[in-house]
């Protein structure tokens, strides 16, 4: 891998097929879908972070996913100069959310602090203004803020995290927001702390 | 249509598919995208704002939008309660964007502002704070947020409007947010304020 992948800031976005719970809250493994494959490496790119990190135990979909990153960033897409080639640079695979954070805090020499989020209420949670000062303060770290894929991060991952971030509460009670659209107002609400 | 989709908030959203811009500048008409259909009612039900409007000259578009919607609100999607249901009821279609500003301006009685939204610099526009600001104090009006699809919204779009929101800056001087996210980020900021 090159060293382009690395962002400015020292904060990687995991996004996790498995273990993640389903509907019923059976443990499951959902597959990638290319839209948060596209729309979250936009994100990350605005936000200037990363990489972001697509987490399946499937070596298929890994490859799947590989494949279309080299179309945007090495092949056809290349070609076309389309601002998405910045944002598909920051795309990579993990088999699983410990191989994530390892190779994450490898590139920057760092411990990584687990953050994970869901949209449950938690009495333990950090809130917004909480991490983004400790992310400003604590520049002996890298983090990674952990998603979950189908109704959330399974109760696993959220036991194995260092941190857990406050929900996003909406206006009236409504708590499904797709990923995508919470990973925005996260990056945004976050980053408005000079890290 | 029933009062059911009215928001709580005199603040509604309006997604352009003409006259917006393609990739060279050219006027077009773009095709309704099912994601933008979901990813924005659930943002828009999460913030407590609406109606959202898919705002198309195509009618066979508008049909097809309405029969979606139908299906989650009364028909076979509602039997099985799923939160897709409530965020549904926001969704509605206009042939224009003058036929949405008066629909919604009739819905609450008001006179409707519309705010134009755009990626591009514009040393003219109202800043997230502003504009805030102006919606908690102005409450004789009603507001509407307009986007566009493609490569963003037409001229003609952009000089009948009222206000011009700043854009969202990304952190690396890159602006192509998907045009979802950009709302989430939006109403994130603006709805802070109590209106």
């Amino acid at each position: 891998m090159s060293g382009d992948d690395l962002a400015g800031t020292p904060l990687a976005v995991a996004l996790v097929h498995h273990p993640v719970l389903d509907r019923t809250g059976e443990v499951v493994t959902t597959a990638f879908t290319s839209l948060d494959l596209h729309d979250i490496a936009r994100i990350c790119r605005t936000y200037d972070v990363g990489p972001y990190y697509l987490v399946t135990p499937v070596a298929a979909q890994r490859q799947m996913i590989e494949r279309i990153r080299e179309h945007w960033v090495a092949g056809e897409g290349y070609k076309g100069q389309h601002p998405r080639v910045q944002a598909m640079e920051r795309v990579h695979t993990a088999p699983s959310l410990d191989a994530a954070v390892s190779d994450f805090a490898g590139r920057w020499g760092r411990p990584c602090l687990r953050i994970v989020t869901s949209a449950q209420e938690d009495r333990d949670a950090c809130s917004f203004a909480a991490l983004g000062a400790r992310m400003a303060r604590e520049t002996e770290r890298c983090w990674m803020l952990i998603l979950g894929t189908g109704w959330g991060l399974a109760p696993e991952v959220m036991q194995a995290s260092d941190l857990r971030l406050e929900p996003i509460r909406g206006r009236a009670g409504f708590n499904h927001l797709p990923v995508r659209a919470a990973l925005a107002i996260m990056l945004d609400r976050l980053l408005s702390f000079p890290i």
